[in-house]
């Protein structure tokens, strides 16, 4: 278990591109972009947000999202997000954005989302905290933690999120900034 | 090169879900859902539509569409699989849909799009036909292949594409029967 792995840059018979092959087992890694699904959540007119508790960015802001797994739909992925870092059930709308961040081999689906039930508690308390996060916390949209948001594409999310609001919905946006 | 890859079921430390693990080397193959990019293209009130050179349905009708590479924008991809099988250079419009196909952990994003340039003889010449494909060639509406279609997400995305050019474009579509 403990072996390093020793890859060489082939270009395997009938591909297009070099892959890296195992030199000891001859495994091929395929490596493909990664899909990251996610969500802006709206509850009584303001959003919420996590404060992340792994890194990269542990202790900065940012809303349920995480990679997409196998045989899973994304919409179903941006669900299971949210109930493994806010513990919240969403109501999902529309698709806000796809965001694509080829530096990382990103594509991002970000869907508009509402809170489901989140009892009586619900101004602050919200459902509890997920092993992921440090807090979890509805913010008023003049208030958002705007000095410590984790990553470039949660502010363009927030952005397009506010101008939805503001003009409707025509579409999901792409990269902003 | 040639020593059978033995994985074992395990869930990593740190992880939430299990993965296959290499007992000889101890690397552990993350797997993720793939991104197909795509397009249905027109010129001159035709689409244009690749016979499959590969498996899987070899001899059957598609669209240009291919897995996205490491790096690489969905956009850059959709474009770069119409000049792989069909030598077309492509102007991309709005995106037409987002397919989910969690069976084979498949997230499909196709664009409308636009033939750039085909030359003089476009009107069935095109450029040329790339090695993935057997023929290309542009159809009228009333004249597809409907019974010698590749995949079922082909057929969705050609009627949603009609139904755009009939009722203009309104956001992308999602998955259809």
């Amino acid at each position: 278990m403990t072996t390093p792995q020793q890859f060489d840059r082939l270009t395997p018979d009938g591909d297009t591109h070099e892959r890296d092959v195992c030199r000891t087992c001859g495994f091929v890694d395929y490596q493909n972009p990664r899909i990251v699904v996610g969500s802006v959540v709206r509850h009584q007119g303001k959003v919420l947000m996590c404060r992340r508790a792994i890194e990269p960015r542990r202790g900065f802001w940012t809303v349920p999202a995480g990679y997409l797994e196998l045989n899973e739909t994304p919409e179903d992925g941006a669900k299971r997000e949210a109930r493994e870092e806010a513990l919240a059930n969403l109501e999902l709308g529309e698709l806000l954005a796809i965001y694509s961040v080829p530096r990382l081999s990103q594509v991002q689906l970000i869907w508009r989302a509402e809170l489901i039930d989140p009892g009586a508690g619900a101004g602050a308390a919200l459902y509890g905290v997920g092993e992921e996060s440090l807090e979890v916390e509805l913010f008023d949209w003049d208030k958002l933690p705007v000095d410590e948001i984790a990553f470039p594409t949660v502010h363009w999310m927030l952005g397009h999120e506010r101008e939805v609001m503001e003009k409707g919905y025509s579409g999901p946006f792409g990269n902003a900034g």
